[in-house]
Protein backbone atom coordinates (compact mmCIF):
# COMPACT_ATOMS: atom_id res chain seq x y z
CA UNK A 1 0.00 0.00 0.00
CA UNK A 2 0.94 3.36 -0.74
CA UNK A 3 -0.08 6.36 0.55
CA UNK A 4 -0.18 10.00 0.37
CA UNK A 5 -1.18 12.76 2.57
CA UNK A 6 -1.72 16.01 0.71
CA UNK A 7 -1.05 18.56 3.66
CA UNK A 8 0.05 22.75 4.40
CA UNK A 9 1.96 21.20 7.53
CA UNK A 10 3.48 18.24 6.95
CA UNK A 11 5.64 18.87 9.84
CA UNK A 12 2.85 18.67 12.15
CA UNK A 13 2.57 14.83 11.18
CA UNK A 14 5.94 13.72 10.08
CA UNK A 15 6.61 12.52 13.93
CA UNK A 16 3.66 10.29 13.95
CA UNK A 17 4.88 7.95 10.96
CA UNK A 18 8.18 7.41 12.71
CA UNK A 19 7.40 6.45 15.84
CA UNK A 20 5.78 2.87 17.02
CA UNK A 21 3.65 0.47 14.50
CA UNK A 22 4.17 2.78 11.64
CA UNK A 23 7.46 2.72 11.64
CA UNK A 24 8.22 -0.74 11.76
CA UNK A 25 5.44 -1.53 9.11
CA UNK A 26 7.48 1.35 7.12
CA UNK A 27 10.39 -0.25 7.50
CA UNK A 28 9.48 -3.85 7.00
CA UNK A 29 8.13 -2.15 3.67
CA UNK A 30 4.25 -2.90 4.56
CA UNK A 31 3.29 0.48 3.24
CA UNK A 32 5.07 3.38 2.33
CA UNK A 33 3.79 6.88 2.07
CA UNK A 34 4.41 10.67 0.62
CA UNK A 35 3.71 13.72 2.53
CA UNK A 36 2.53 16.79 -0.07
CA UNK A 37 2.67 20.29 0.80
CA UNK A 38 -0.26 20.87 -2.14
CA UNK A 39 0.76 25.00 -1.92
CA UNK A 40 3.82 23.49 -3.78
CA UNK A 41 1.01 23.37 -7.03
CA UNK A 42 -0.50 26.60 -6.24
CA UNK A 43 -0.24 28.59 -9.75
CA UNK A 44 -0.51 31.30 -7.70
CA UNK A 45 3.04 33.59 -7.64
CA UNK A 46 2.83 33.73 -3.86
CA UNK A 47 1.60 30.31 -3.43
CA UNK A 48 -2.07 31.36 -2.17
CA UNK A 49 -4.12 27.92 -1.97
CA UNK A 50 -6.99 29.96 -0.26
CA UNK A 51 -9.62 32.65 -1.11
CA UNK A 52 -12.73 34.33 0.13
CA UNK A 53 -16.02 32.83 -0.28
CA UNK A 54 -18.33 33.54 -2.88
CA UNK A 55 -21.45 35.18 -1.65
CA UNK A 56 -19.58 36.34 1.64
CA UNK A 57 -18.97 35.48 5.01
CA UNK A 58 -16.18 34.16 7.46
CA UNK A 59 -13.62 32.07 7.07
CA UNK A 60 -11.48 31.34 3.78
CA UNK A 61 -12.13 28.32 1.25
CA UNK A 62 -9.22 25.91 -0.24
CA UNK A 63 -9.13 26.80 -4.16
CA UNK A 64 -9.62 24.04 -6.47
CA UNK A 65 -6.61 24.37 -8.30
CA UNK A 66 -3.90 23.68 -6.15
CA UNK A 67 -5.93 20.11 -4.82
CA UNK A 68 -6.96 19.02 -8.26
CA UNK A 69 -3.14 19.17 -9.68
CA UNK A 70 -1.34 17.88 -6.88
CA UNK A 71 -3.85 14.84 -7.00
CA UNK A 72 -3.34 14.13 -10.55
CA UNK A 73 0.48 14.44 -9.87
CA UNK A 74 0.11 11.84 -6.92
CA UNK A 75 -2.13 9.53 -9.44
CA UNK A 76 0.01 10.11 -12.62
CA UNK A 77 -3.20 11.56 -13.95
CA UNK A 78 -5.18 8.56 -13.23
CA UNK A 79 -7.42 9.77 -10.06
CA UNK A 80 -9.62 7.33 -10.83
CA UNK A 81 -7.42 4.14 -9.86
CA UNK A 82 -7.02 5.48 -6.43
CA UNK A 83 -9.43 6.03 -3.09
CA UNK A 84 -9.00 9.94 -2.98
CA UNK A 85 -10.10 10.83 0.48
CA UNK A 86 -11.45 14.11 2.27
CA UNK A 87 -11.11 14.79 5.58
CA UNK A 88 -14.27 16.57 6.85
CA UNK A 89 -16.44 17.43 9.21
CA UNK A 90 -19.40 16.63 6.68
CA UNK A 91 -18.15 13.14 5.69
CA UNK A 92 -19.06 9.97 6.55
CA UNK A 93 -18.70 8.93 10.40
CA UNK A 94 -15.52 6.80 10.63
CA UNK A 95 -15.64 3.48 11.77
CA UNK A 96 -13.48 -0.04 12.00
CA UNK A 97 -15.35 -1.72 9.27
CA UNK A 98 -14.29 1.48 6.70
CA UNK A 99 -10.66 0.57 8.14
CA UNK A 100 -10.94 -2.70 7.11
CA UNK A 101 -12.29 -1.75 3.43
CA UNK A 102 -9.55 1.03 3.35
CA UNK A 103 -7.09 -1.74 4.20
CA UNK A 104 -7.91 -3.90 0.93
CA UNK A 105 -6.69 -0.61 -0.65
CA UNK A 106 -3.50 0.06 -3.10
CA UNK A 107 -3.34 3.42 -2.73
CA UNK A 108 -5.07 6.25 -0.44
CA UNK A 109 -4.70 9.63 -0.91
CA UNK A 110 -5.95 12.10 1.95
CA UNK A 111 -6.49 15.36 1.34
CA UNK A 112 -6.28 17.21 4.65
CA UNK A 113 -7.45 21.06 4.85
CA UNK A 114 -6.74 23.31 7.20
CA UNK A 115 -10.35 25.69 9.43
CA UNK A 116 -11.21 26.69 6.14
CA UNK A 117 -13.77 25.13 4.38
CA UNK A 118 -13.02 22.90 0.34
CA UNK A 119 -14.72 24.18 -2.77
CA UNK A 120 -17.32 22.21 -3.53
CA UNK A 121 -15.89 21.29 -6.65
CA UNK A 122 -13.24 19.05 -4.77
CA UNK A 123 -16.09 16.95 -3.19
CA UNK A 124 -18.58 17.06 -6.12
CA UNK A 125 -15.42 15.80 -9.09
CA UNK A 126 -12.40 14.41 -6.99
CA UNK A 127 -12.75 12.66 -4.25
CA UNK A 128 -14.36 9.07 -3.47
CA UNK A 129 -15.07 9.38 0.15
CA UNK A 130 -15.49 11.99 2.68
CA UNK A 131 -14.59 10.50 6.06
CA UNK A 132 -15.43 12.64 9.66
CA UNK A 133 -13.54 10.78 12.38
CA UNK A 134 -16.01 12.03 15.25
CA UNK A 135 -18.46 14.76 15.99
CA UNK A 136 -16.24 17.30 17.52
CA UNK A 137 -14.77 20.42 15.66
CA UNK A 138 -10.69 20.25 14.78
CA UNK A 139 -8.19 23.01 13.30
CA UNK A 140 -7.34 21.01 10.05
CA UNK A 141 -7.83 17.43 8.51
CA UNK A 142 -4.06 16.08 9.38
CA UNK A 143 -5.15 14.63 12.80
CA UNK A 144 -8.32 12.73 11.45
CA UNK A 145 -6.35 11.23 8.21
CA UNK A 146 -3.52 10.13 10.96
CA UNK A 147 -6.21 8.13 12.84
CA UNK A 148 -7.46 6.59 9.58
CA UNK A 149 -4.07 5.64 8.71
CA UNK A 150 -3.05 4.20 12.03
CA UNK A 151 -5.86 2.26 12.24
CA UNK A 152 -5.39 0.87 8.24
CA UNK A 153 -2.11 0.28 8.56
CA UNK A 154 -2.31 -1.83 11.67
CA UNK A 155 -4.60 -4.12 9.79
CA UNK A 156 -1.96 -4.89 6.86
CA UNK A 157 -0.66 -8.45 6.67
CA UNK A 158 1.99 -9.13 9.24
CA UNK A 159 1.83 -5.60 10.64
CA UNK A 160 0.85 -6.32 13.90
CA UNK A 161 3.15 -9.07 16.03
CA UNK A 162 1.28 -11.97 18.43
CA UNK A 163 2.09 -9.88 21.27
CA UNK A 164 0.15 -6.63 19.81
CA UNK A 165 -2.70 -8.23 18.33
CA UNK A 166 -5.09 -9.23 21.29
CA UNK A 167 -7.96 -11.30 19.45
CA UNK A 168 -10.03 -9.36 22.27
CA UNK A 169 -9.60 -5.99 20.51
CA UNK A 170 -12.45 -3.62 20.92
CA UNK A 171 -14.85 -3.70 18.58
CA UNK A 172 -13.75 -6.91 16.88
CA UNK A 173 -15.98 -8.60 19.10
CA UNK A 174 -19.00 -6.29 19.49
CA UNK A 175 -17.89 -5.56 23.06
CA UNK A 176 -15.68 -3.51 25.18
CA UNK A 177 -12.87 -5.64 26.39
CA UNK A 178 -12.76 -6.75 30.02
CA UNK A 179 -10.79 -5.55 32.62
CA UNK A 180 -7.25 -6.19 32.56
CA UNK A 181 -4.48 -6.69 35.71
CA UNK A 182 -0.96 -7.33 35.97
CA UNK A 183 1.53 -7.36 38.64
CA UNK A 184 1.46 -6.40 41.74
CA UNK A 185 -0.97 -8.67 42.84
CA UNK A 186 -1.74 -5.68 45.75
CA UNK A 187 -0.73 -2.28 44.60
CA UNK A 188 -0.83 0.57 47.10
CA UNK A 189 -3.56 -1.53 48.70
CA UNK A 190 -5.53 -2.05 45.67
CA UNK A 191 -5.54 -5.97 44.72
CA UNK A 192 -6.40 -8.05 41.90
CA UNK A 193 -9.73 -10.10 41.77
CA UNK A 194 -8.76 -13.55 43.49
CA UNK A 195 -10.85 -15.51 40.23
CA UNK A 196 -7.45 -14.10 38.16
CA UNK A 197 -5.18 -15.75 40.59
CA UNK A 198 -7.23 -18.91 40.52
CA UNK A 199 -5.75 -20.77 37.92
CA UNK A 200 -9.30 -21.99 36.53
CA UNK A 201 -9.45 -21.05 33.15
CA UNK A 202 -12.94 -21.57 32.39
CA UNK A 203 -13.97 -19.53 35.67
CA UNK A 204 -11.42 -16.96 34.02
CA UNK A 205 -12.76 -16.71 30.39
CA UNK A 206 -16.36 -17.09 32.22
CA UNK A 207 -15.26 -13.81 34.41
CA UNK A 208 -14.07 -12.07 31.32
CA UNK A 209 -17.07 -12.44 28.85
CA UNK A 210 -19.11 -11.48 31.83
CA UNK A 211 -17.50 -8.32 32.60
CA UNK A 212 -16.48 -7.52 29.30
CA UNK A 213 -20.72 -7.42 28.39
CA UNK A 214 -21.30 -5.89 31.79
CA UNK A 215 -18.97 -3.41 31.08
CA UNK A 216 -21.19 -2.98 27.61
CA UNK A 217 -24.58 -2.27 28.73
CA UNK A 218 -22.96 0.40 30.98
CA UNK A 219 -21.20 2.20 28.57
CA UNK A 220 -22.35 1.68 25.11
CA UNK A 221 -25.50 -0.70 25.46
CA UNK A 222 -25.70 0.51 21.40
CA UNK A 223 -23.33 -1.91 20.48
CA UNK A 224 -24.67 -5.34 22.03
CA UNK A 225 -26.58 -7.24 19.27
CA UNK A 226 -28.65 -9.58 21.43
CA UNK A 227 -28.47 -12.16 18.82
CA UNK A 228 -24.97 -12.88 19.96
CA UNK A 229 -25.40 -13.93 23.50
CA UNK A 230 -26.30 -17.17 25.51
CA UNK A 231 -29.49 -17.12 27.37
CA UNK A 232 -27.62 -16.26 31.03
CA UNK A 233 -26.11 -13.48 29.21
CA UNK A 234 -29.64 -12.30 27.60
CA UNK A 235 -30.87 -12.37 31.06
CA UNK A 236 -27.75 -10.43 32.78
CA UNK A 237 -28.52 -7.78 29.18
CA UNK A 238 -32.73 -7.96 30.46
CA UNK A 239 -31.73 -6.52 34.03
CA UNK A 240 -29.95 -3.65 33.14
CA UNK A 241 -31.94 -2.50 30.48
CA UNK A 242 -34.99 -2.11 32.58
CA UNK B 1 -4.36 26.34 30.96
CA UNK B 2 -1.51 23.66 31.55
CA UNK B 3 -1.41 20.28 29.69
CA UNK B 4 0.48 17.06 30.27
CA UNK B 5 0.78 14.46 28.60
CA UNK B 6 2.03 11.00 29.48
CA UNK B 7 2.71 9.11 26.98
CA UNK B 8 5.92 6.28 25.49
CA UNK B 9 6.68 7.93 22.42
CA UNK B 10 6.65 11.42 23.07
CA UNK B 11 8.67 12.21 19.66
CA UNK B 12 5.48 10.59 18.01
CA UNK B 13 3.55 14.13 18.58
CA UNK B 14 5.93 16.88 19.36
CA UNK B 15 5.14 17.82 15.70
CA UNK B 16 1.52 18.10 16.42
CA UNK B 17 2.35 20.84 18.90
CA UNK B 18 4.59 22.85 16.89
CA UNK B 19 2.37 23.45 14.15
CA UNK B 20 -0.55 25.95 13.34
CA UNK B 21 -2.89 26.75 15.78
CA UNK B 22 -1.39 24.82 18.53
CA UNK B 23 1.71 26.16 17.92
CA UNK B 24 0.40 29.93 18.05
CA UNK B 25 -1.20 29.39 20.92
CA UNK B 26 1.55 27.78 22.25
CA UNK B 27 3.42 31.18 21.97
CA UNK B 28 0.42 33.36 22.88
CA UNK B 29 1.11 31.51 26.06
CA UNK B 30 -2.80 30.63 25.88
CA UNK B 31 -1.90 27.09 27.16
CA UNK B 32 1.49 25.24 27.81
CA UNK B 33 2.42 21.89 27.66
CA UNK B 34 4.80 19.00 28.40
CA UNK B 35 5.28 15.36 27.14
CA UNK B 36 6.20 13.08 30.07
CA UNK B 37 7.80 9.54 29.22
CA UNK B 38 5.93 7.28 32.20
CA UNK B 39 8.63 4.85 31.14
CA UNK B 40 11.38 7.47 33.52
CA UNK B 41 9.09 6.87 36.24
CA UNK B 42 9.42 2.58 36.10
CA UNK B 43 11.06 0.97 39.02
CA UNK B 44 11.90 -1.97 37.12
CA UNK B 45 15.66 -1.23 36.79
CA UNK B 46 15.11 -2.21 32.86
CA UNK B 47 12.22 0.59 32.78
CA UNK B 48 9.69 -2.06 32.00
CA UNK B 49 6.15 -0.51 32.32
CA UNK B 50 4.21 -3.32 30.88
CA UNK B 51 4.18 -7.39 32.30
CA UNK B 52 1.72 -10.44 31.30
CA UNK B 53 -1.96 -10.23 32.47
CA UNK B 54 -2.85 -12.29 35.18
CA UNK B 55 -5.40 -15.35 34.42
CA UNK B 56 -3.42 -15.47 31.22
CA UNK B 57 -4.10 -14.25 27.45
CA UNK B 58 -2.40 -12.44 24.43
CA UNK B 59 -1.20 -8.80 24.68
CA UNK B 60 0.87 -6.93 27.55
CA UNK B 61 -0.72 -4.53 30.42
CA UNK B 62 0.32 -1.48 31.46
CA UNK B 63 0.99 -2.18 35.40
CA UNK B 64 0.03 0.34 37.62
CA UNK B 65 3.48 1.62 39.60
CA UNK B 66 4.72 3.71 36.90
CA UNK B 67 0.88 5.97 35.53
CA UNK B 68 0.56 6.30 39.73
CA UNK B 69 3.48 7.79 40.29
CA UNK B 70 3.81 10.17 36.63
CA UNK B 71 0.89 11.05 37.77
CA UNK B 72 1.64 11.80 41.41
CA UNK B 73 4.87 14.06 40.13
CA UNK B 74 2.58 16.03 37.55
CA UNK B 75 0.09 16.94 39.69
CA UNK B 76 2.58 17.28 42.44
CA UNK B 77 0.34 14.55 44.33
CA UNK B 78 -2.63 16.43 44.20
CA UNK B 79 -4.57 14.63 41.09
CA UNK B 80 -7.99 15.67 42.67
CA UNK B 81 -6.85 19.24 41.52
CA UNK B 82 -6.79 18.54 37.44
CA UNK B 83 -8.58 16.07 34.82
CA UNK B 84 -6.90 12.60 34.94
CA UNK B 85 -7.90 11.59 31.59
CA UNK B 86 -7.41 8.19 29.99
CA UNK B 87 -7.37 7.78 26.41
CA UNK B 88 -9.35 4.29 25.40
CA UNK B 89 -11.47 2.49 23.36
CA UNK B 90 -13.82 1.57 26.47
CA UNK B 91 -14.44 5.24 27.18
CA UNK B 92 -17.26 7.72 26.76
CA UNK B 93 -17.66 8.73 23.01
CA UNK B 94 -15.84 12.38 22.39
CA UNK B 95 -18.05 14.91 21.68
CA UNK B 96 -18.06 18.74 20.84
CA UNK B 97 -19.83 19.53 23.89
CA UNK B 98 -16.97 17.49 26.08
CA UNK B 99 -14.82 19.52 24.14
CA UNK B 100 -16.11 22.78 25.74
CA UNK B 101 -16.61 21.06 29.22
CA UNK B 102 -12.37 20.49 29.25
CA UNK B 103 -12.20 24.14 27.84
CA UNK B 104 -13.00 25.04 31.56
CA UNK B 105 -10.34 23.48 33.00
CA UNK B 106 -6.84 24.30 33.86
CA UNK B 107 -5.10 21.47 34.14
CA UNK B 108 -5.85 18.10 31.59
CA UNK B 109 -3.36 15.46 32.15
CA UNK B 110 -3.87 12.48 29.31
CA UNK B 111 -2.80 9.18 29.55
CA UNK B 112 -1.53 7.14 26.83
CA UNK B 113 -1.19 3.37 26.51
CA UNK B 114 0.41 1.50 23.38
CA UNK B 115 -1.81 -1.44 22.12
CA UNK B 116 -0.94 -3.40 25.25
CA UNK B 117 -4.57 -2.48 27.98
CA UNK B 118 -4.25 -0.87 31.17
CA UNK B 119 -4.37 -2.71 34.70
CA UNK B 120 -7.74 -1.77 35.79
CA UNK B 121 -6.66 -0.31 39.11
CA UNK B 122 -5.99 2.87 37.04
CA UNK B 123 -9.36 3.40 35.95
CA UNK B 124 -10.78 2.63 38.97
CA UNK B 125 -8.68 4.65 41.09
CA UNK B 126 -6.30 7.17 39.27
CA UNK B 127 -8.40 8.76 36.43
CA UNK B 128 -11.42 11.10 36.33
CA UNK B 129 -12.39 10.60 32.78
CA UNK B 130 -12.41 8.19 30.16
CA UNK B 131 -12.69 9.15 26.60
CA UNK B 132 -12.48 7.46 23.40
CA UNK B 133 -12.80 9.39 20.04
CA UNK B 134 -14.31 6.83 17.69
CA UNK B 135 -15.39 2.92 17.47
CA UNK B 136 -12.35 2.09 15.27
CA UNK B 137 -8.82 0.75 16.68
CA UNK B 138 -5.93 3.00 17.10
CA UNK B 139 -2.55 1.18 17.90
CA UNK B 140 -2.50 4.10 21.17
CA UNK B 141 -3.58 6.47 22.96
CA UNK B 142 -1.53 9.31 21.43
CA UNK B 143 -3.59 10.69 18.13
CA UNK B 144 -6.24 10.27 20.46
CA UNK B 145 -5.24 12.51 23.22
CA UNK B 146 -3.68 14.63 19.89
CA UNK B 147 -7.60 15.09 18.48
CA UNK B 148 -8.59 16.33 22.26
CA UNK B 149 -6.21 18.94 23.03
CA UNK B 150 -6.52 20.31 19.39
CA UNK B 151 -10.20 20.43 19.54
CA UNK B 152 -9.77 21.90 23.54
CA UNK B 153 -7.17 23.86 22.71
CA UNK B 154 -9.22 25.68 19.67
CA UNK B 155 -11.99 26.95 21.84
CA UNK B 156 -9.75 28.74 24.63
CA UNK B 157 -10.43 32.55 24.91
CA UNK B 158 -8.43 34.77 22.25
CA UNK B 159 -6.71 31.31 19.99
CA UNK B 160 -8.64 32.04 16.95
CA UNK B 161 -8.34 34.76 15.17
CA UNK B 162 -11.72 36.08 13.02
CA UNK B 163 -10.53 34.38 9.81
CA UNK B 164 -10.27 31.00 11.18
CA UNK B 165 -13.43 30.86 13.73
CA UNK B 166 -16.29 30.56 11.14
CA UNK B 167 -19.77 30.99 13.07
CA UNK B 168 -21.21 27.94 11.11
CA UNK B 169 -18.46 25.81 12.16
CA UNK B 170 -19.98 22.37 11.71
CA UNK B 171 -21.59 20.87 15.19
CA UNK B 172 -22.16 24.65 16.81
CA UNK B 173 -25.11 25.03 14.77
CA UNK B 174 -26.20 21.31 14.82
CA UNK B 175 -26.08 21.07 11.09
CA UNK B 176 -23.44 20.28 8.89
CA UNK B 177 -21.91 22.68 6.58
CA UNK B 178 -23.16 24.33 3.11
CA UNK B 179 -21.14 24.00 0.48
CA UNK B 180 -18.61 26.88 -0.34
CA UNK B 181 -17.18 28.02 -3.29
CA UNK B 182 -14.11 30.21 -4.40
CA UNK B 183 -12.55 31.70 -7.36
CA UNK B 184 -11.94 30.69 -9.95
CA UNK B 185 -16.70 30.94 -11.16
CA UNK B 186 -15.51 28.37 -14.09
CA UNK B 187 -12.56 25.71 -13.38
CA UNK B 188 -12.01 23.30 -15.67
CA UNK B 189 -15.96 23.75 -16.91
CA UNK B 190 -17.34 23.57 -13.36
CA UNK B 191 -18.67 26.17 -12.43
CA UNK B 192 -19.86 28.03 -9.33
CA UNK B 193 -24.03 28.32 -8.91
CA UNK B 194 -25.19 31.44 -10.06
CA UNK B 195 -27.08 32.30 -7.36
CA UNK B 196 -23.81 32.58 -5.22
CA UNK B 197 -22.45 35.49 -7.88
CA UNK B 198 -26.06 37.29 -7.74
CA UNK B 199 -25.00 39.49 -4.66
CA UNK B 200 -28.54 38.95 -2.94
CA UNK B 201 -27.63 38.27 0.25
CA UNK B 202 -31.24 37.22 1.08
CA UNK B 203 -31.28 34.79 -1.13
CA UNK B 204 -27.73 33.45 -0.62
CA UNK B 205 -28.48 33.02 3.40
CA UNK B 206 -31.55 31.06 2.62
CA UNK B 207 -29.54 28.89 -0.14
CA UNK B 208 -26.98 28.03 2.67
CA UNK B 209 -29.94 26.92 4.64
CA UNK B 210 -31.26 24.75 2.39
CA UNK B 211 -28.05 23.19 1.29
CA UNK B 212 -27.07 22.75 5.02
CA UNK B 213 -30.46 21.08 5.84
CA UNK B 214 -30.25 19.34 2.52
CA UNK B 215 -26.75 17.90 3.28
CA UNK B 216 -27.86 17.36 7.07
CA UNK B 217 -30.76 15.03 6.12
CA UNK B 218 -29.09 13.19 3.54
CA UNK B 219 -25.97 12.09 5.53
CA UNK B 220 -26.31 12.15 9.14
CA UNK B 221 -29.94 12.83 9.54
CA UNK B 222 -30.18 11.80 13.38
CA UNK B 223 -28.45 15.28 13.74
CA UNK B 224 -31.53 17.28 13.01
CA UNK B 225 -33.52 18.47 15.50
CA UNK B 226 -37.12 19.21 13.71
CA UNK B 227 -37.52 22.17 16.97
CA UNK B 228 -35.55 23.96 14.83
CA UNK B 229 -36.89 24.05 11.71
CA UNK B 230 -39.41 26.36 10.25
CA UNK B 231 -42.34 25.47 8.61
CA UNK B 232 -41.02 25.40 5.31
CA UNK B 233 -37.69 23.67 6.37
CA UNK B 234 -40.04 20.95 7.94
CA UNK B 235 -41.21 20.19 4.82
CA UNK B 236 -38.40 19.12 3.24
CA UNK B 237 -37.68 17.03 6.38
CA UNK B 238 -40.91 15.25 6.21
CA UNK B 239 -39.75 14.73 2.25
CA UNK B 240 -36.32 13.38 3.05
CA UNK B 241 -37.73 11.16 5.85
CA UNK B 242 -40.34 9.27 4.07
Amino acid sequence: MHIDVLTLFPEMIEGVFDASILKKARENEKFSYNLVNFRDYSENKHGKVDDYPYGGGAGMVLTPQPVFDAVDAVTNGKPMNSRIILMCPQGEPYNQKKAEELAEEDHLVFICGHYEGYDERIRKHLVTDEISIGDYVLTGGELGAMVVIDSVVRLLPDVLGNDESAPGDSFSTGLLEHPHYTRPADFRGMKVPDILLSGNHAKIDDWRRKESLKRTLERRSELVNEQQLTDEERNVWGKNSE
